[in-house]
């Protein structure tokens, strides 16, 4: 199986891209090829509707181009969704949004959760997604740890320390039962911080890529009723 | 008053633009001035959410640049609302979406409404987009001429009569009471409508006009805790 | 154009009434009179759902006489919106509610507002109108300022401060993007309060005016289906 | 016990009135008092809006009346439950709504129900009751007979081939489990009805004395935190 | 008439047996007798969603001797409504379960309400038991008291202080205007804690007993369309 | 990996059994071993709220095994999620339920589906059970084939046939984009269905499987602040 990755920013080092890959293959079963698609276009980072405006064309042409070539399936990295519901009516395989698959597994596991965001300024962006998803009765409280994407891992110890004190507060004040990990910059953190926590924390990396090999196991994909092929694309 | 209005989509004829800057014209007040801005590059026309996204970063650049040079508010022209909050970020004027503006007052007026679009395709999608504005409740059903967006004005006397037999049909069967025209192309329709059929049909070309001069006169516009500057952005 | 604006109680002062002539006549567009007709009989002031039905029957009184004599549109002068339903039965002219128009502009302005009422008594009643309009989903919080209704005008300044403590609060405490005020009486602060806070403050005397002219100006008013004259009148 | 039943609407023959007395006598355990207070002012029937408005004050004058004189429990006759809130913020003994009651009930029992009503024309303010009472998730349908209010009793032969009729609609096609018949001019044809359709119908007649009988004697009543005291009024 | 009910734990001593009797003889009206009927097995008392299942076949058995016996309606003696479906299910008579006759209740007096349960691991359960029962946006909040449900009883001036400050946490903070007692093991509270408190609060005991003599008397039972006869049982 | 799938129906034949067996072995991935674990006691099928009650000890006594002999996920192979909350509670391994495992599903891949299931009298029952899931605003309806549960095999063409048209059914006249098969009994229909339809039909078989290895792999589990140990319980 073949899952493309599209990495729709491109403000990520060498390094972080590096991260990424690592989490991404040691969580793939065996017999799954996992590559990374980076936009040609895009900005650094994506903190604002405006950003995932911006970031929507370069994703779509490697959603595209991910089908042409082969692949099983593909998921947009990036937890904000962008894009998703036009990349579902241009190709047919399955196309994964995290944030999506996070929530969906959160409501599951826990029937309430909070989120934690790197930046304040997206916390009614999250809402709005969550009211997209449908799961807006289930949300406990956004908390947003102050910081800016690009820094998430420039001092990991700060990051999970912060996560962890976020978990708490949603926990203790607003009955959170679960809690979702709104960047994939915070990448691999989760288990960590669910051992010193005690309920779920979602990973949207880890997740996103076993739901996707999920999928292409079930032979499952978005409805065509919902996503149907825009009518002047041809096949 | 100066009011932009930005077409998102290349394959209009010049007669279209025409007619739709005469409608405009003839609906604001005296001393409001209307600016029709094409984008530089878009799709032919607005069908799918893949459209949307293609669309949205010609509109961002029209709308900044309408703040730039002074206009008060900014319609994207377009009932998908596509890139209506990534708009709301970007500036400090009012940036209106026909598709929220019609809705919101066929909810007002009526409690209960339906919509009608000119392609099948779309149901799904603008059943999505009612529940972003958190109308849901009010949705009576959605109903499709099928038609194409760019043919819509080809034979109007076919395209009113479609229009009429979907609002007879979402009246009897499911209990409309207000009917939302889901394309702008249908712009102009509304009275003839309304007069046949006897409850109202918002036509979202002359409502967002007379909204946005509301809230330019109002001095309101969206909100900066919802919609904040995107933190990569200067003034 | 002529809009009648109905007060629906007869303790103001010859003073707060002259304030509010002043706003609308500076609210609406050249051709537009505007003209207060004051009910016959009616309580002091509205501070309860008793109240609301002690006004009702001098304002549908009203609503029919402005119809009669050739009036454009009616705005029912009050936040809770008494005797809305019923009006809009009688009459074929749009009735406009200021608590509806306010809350469903600070809706699409902020996705989630803060009411801010003089008395704790009617917060369940404004509950129950938010809930009433489709709105609950949207309601961030409800405050109130601790003054009656009559007193709100005395000390301006001192309810200026609370007006912008209690908004204060609703952002903070409670995630709020926007205000809306609850009392006509406070009609005209909200830009000083807006300029304060920085999020939309929405005022319903100067809303409901544009709102009326807006609609007439569109030719559009509520939906017969939704509001059938009722059976035993005739037109 | 002593409750006091207001009959808001001066168009019932003395036969009417006399049906219902009898109805109620039979409903209530003994020892239950039940005495039918008409109001002084107020419309041959209620089939608006506006004349649930006509109905208030005459309601609200009796509602005290009845506290005064040392009732138990107030009934407000009628199945829109004109002037409600307004009671029950002006005494401390519970006040009844036969609309609220019945639906709660059908609720309860099988959590999904129709309404059948007199007339078509109030289909839209039926649904509004509905989702006041915060009950819209479980109302499968409204269904009009095509009878006026005071002709209901006419033909009761024909009115209750009509219930069954809609009920059985209500069923087949909607899922409906139980049906709440919207009038009290349809009391006593329940039980009849139900033994034909076999699912719960619900009479609002009986349902709102029993429930009245209930509340008495669990010492409960309508909440002061809900339903403040009218500020001018005194005790 | 005669009322059933079934005690589905097996941990009370015979002086909570015989406080409980006491509370319900003195609770119905005349002519009516009460039975306890205590399962054959199950759980001491019932603090989870385990223990619920575990109860639920002893309370199946008794659900049908009461009917085969000739009772006129059944009580499931348990907060939670253990196997309230099933049983439903199972026979003609009225089955009633207290927590959803408390929570109607309270939802029809006061429109927002708590609930107060003795064990804080029940918080979620009992959030899922109201979404179940489609009251969600009536629950303020849920508070527990840190009491095991068979040392409720042991300290009852304890626990009525407990009772008596989560009342007003929960009005102060959340804004209920009605409580529900969450355990039968407080029935007899609710009158002093509603005395002291202001707001209606809801003893499940005595309210369940009265709803089920109101059903009884109204001739009404659970809909058979909702809850039919399992097809594999024969009459 | 071991995951154990309970049985909670004693009345499947060898050949059905091992039809199930097949299926979930070729479902699989290498290195999950699957094993069925027959209750000792329950009901031949599971058609009926009662059935589910009657299977829960016994579902409930194999998730204790299971984790005792150290599986690392569980099954309860049943539509209805029977005894899935209070599986929840006992164990810290995941508890899965094929239901809602599905529902889920479908909601991510579609936003609107329809529910087929073998007898019509499940149908409300089924409705609550997506209400419970918190996805009833994504139901599009629900269809019964009039086949029972333990006869669905007997003619898998006619089977077939009926699932085909009832999909057909909940596309055209329900709007339906995805179909979930709610019976165990029709696992492997799903493919053959999905490819004559054209939308996503989810097998509740398959998917529940899969989902286990995927919370697994993540190191997910039910949230113990949504399902805690139940107090009497020892570890």
């Amino acid at each position: 199986m073949k899952i493309a990755i599209i990495v729709p920013i491109t403000g990520l080092t060498e390094e972080d891209m590096e991260h990424r890959r690592k989490l991404a293959e040691a969580t793939v079963q065996r017999g799954t090829k996992v590559e990374f698609l980076k936009v040609g276009k895009g900005p650094p980072s994506i903190e604002s509707r405006y950003e995932e405006e911006l970031a929507a064309e370069g994703i779509l042409q490697k959603v595209k181009e991910a089908e042409r070539r082969g692949d099983d399936a593909v998921i947009i990295w990036c937890m904000g969704d962008p894009a998703l519901g036009a990349a579902r009516e241009l190709v047919r395989i399955p196309v994964i949004g995290p944030g999506e698959t996070a929530m969906m597994l959160a409501h599951t596991l826990a029937g309430k959760f909070s989120v934690i965001t790197p930046l304040g300024g997206m916390m009614m962006q999250i809402e709005e997604q969550v009211r997209k998803i449908g799961l807006s009765d289930s949300l406990a409280s956004v908390h947003a740890l102050g910081i800016r994407v690009l820094e998430l891992r420039r001092d990991m110890n700060k990051t999970k320390r912060l996560v962890v004190e976020a978990s708490r507060e949603a926990m203790e004040k607003h009955g959170a039962a679960a809690v979702v990990l709104h960047c994939l910059g915070m990448g691999g953190l989760a288990r960590e911080v669910q051992e010193v926590v005690g309920i779920p924390v979602i990973d949207p990396a880890t997740t996103s890529l076993k739901f996707a090999e999920m999928l292409v196991e079930l032979g499952l994909s978005q409805s065509k009723a919902t996503y149907p092929k825009p009518p002047k694309e041809t096949d």
